[in-house]
């Protein structure tokens, strides 16, 4: 296989993130492409749990995936060996969240005109990413149970932004203190419309519900 | 109890956050208080460890913390009812990290001519905390299994400023895919000092380490 893309992001250079925000989603909707910004801690599951997504949706949609990290290739790597779909790495230089300059820079490496879904899978970091708009038609997140059910309470702005929260890693539930309906009710606090999918990424089980509220959600926004 | 103090962050003005730094590691040394910096990633288990910590240290050093949060006191409030020492909440306002000039606001509310040991619990991320030197005598980090042993490949600059990394939650390394030496080499990797100590915070396993390790930092320090 070819080597891996790797696009060391620049900083931007624009004032008005969210005027750019805007006119990359206009541009998105021109195309016919939907970008999800994916979020989340580090380790709580991001590149497992697209594994598995993209398993169950790539006879469906055409995708591909950017992976923003600060350094190294790792899950860039695992997305395609796993799902031989397209995956590139955006290279972060430091930098702690994408905004949607960075982004653009991203998307002008994927072939845009032949696909439905473009994932970002954001920095690791349940502060600074919340803060900018990418650009992208949906904000998701993931907690994953080891991280605790308190989370929504120590960083609001995250789970505002995001209109569906996977719980990940329920499958170490009888192993850590998460009351799954006390987190769902923290969630509800900081975002009412939010939508809460239990996940375990490593088996599997109930991605199934996710691939389909994702086919759902690019199908009908494609329709708008 | 009186309500925990509550210390709204302002921004720094200061241009130049090393000399401040400097300035502030040698005020707390002509005071003879070590400031330990403790980061991780959210959920980690920063403040269950730090429970058990200051659980084996109070009666050997006078100590107080200082907890960085977005929002909430949850986690001031957990160290004041389970330890009984002073424990103050610093509220960011939103940013992602401490500088040394919010560290030392933090340092004005606390008491520091009647304390050995300030323990800053920095806000959970394992990117922005680690740009920022707080003036702190020491960087210390926890790791958690369930984040993943690849974490000092994806985070190279938190593991590089930290002498002391936590590997916590070694109660469900059987449940998880981390490989504590692969974990470890990745760790001397980034900084070939830094000593790693596994532990359970939940059943203190390996806590009794980590504080005699803290112990024999804060006296030899004070005797420098």
């Amino acid at each position: 296989m070819d080597p891996i893309k790797v696009i060391e992001i620049k900083k931007s250079v624009f004032a008005d993130n969210d005027q750019d925000a805007a006119l990359l989603r206009k541009e998105l909707k021109g195309k016919g492409v939907y970008l999800l910004n994916l979020m989340s801690s580090p380790g709580s599951g991001k590149t497992t749990t697209l594994i598995k997504t993209i398993g169950l949706l790539k006879d469906s949609l055409r995708i591909a995936v950017m992976e923003a990290d600060i350094d190294s290739d790792v899950d860039a790597v695992k997305i395609r060996e796993a799902t031989g779909i397209r995956s590139i790495q955006l290279h972060t230089g430091g930098m702690c969240h994408l905004d949607a300059e960075m982004t653009r820079q991203g998307l002008d490496n994927v072939d845009m005109e032949n696909l439905d879904l473009v994932i970002l899978e954001n920095v690791g970091n349940l502060v600074c990413p919340a803060e900018f708009d990418t650009g992208a038609v949906c904000n998701a997140m993931i907690l994953s149970v080891p991280e605790g059910d308190d989370k929504p309470l120590k960083y609001p702005l995250m789970f505002s932004v995001c209109d569906m929260v996977v719980i990940n890693k329920m499958d170490v539930l009888p192993y850590f203190d998460f009351d799954l309906d006390k987190c769902k009710k923290y969630i509800r606090l900081r975002n009412p419309k939010a939508q809460v999918i239990p996940v375990c990424a490593k088996t599997g089980e109930g991605v199934d519900v996710f691939a389909a509220w994702l086919l759902e959600q690019v199908k009908s926004w494609k329709q708008q």
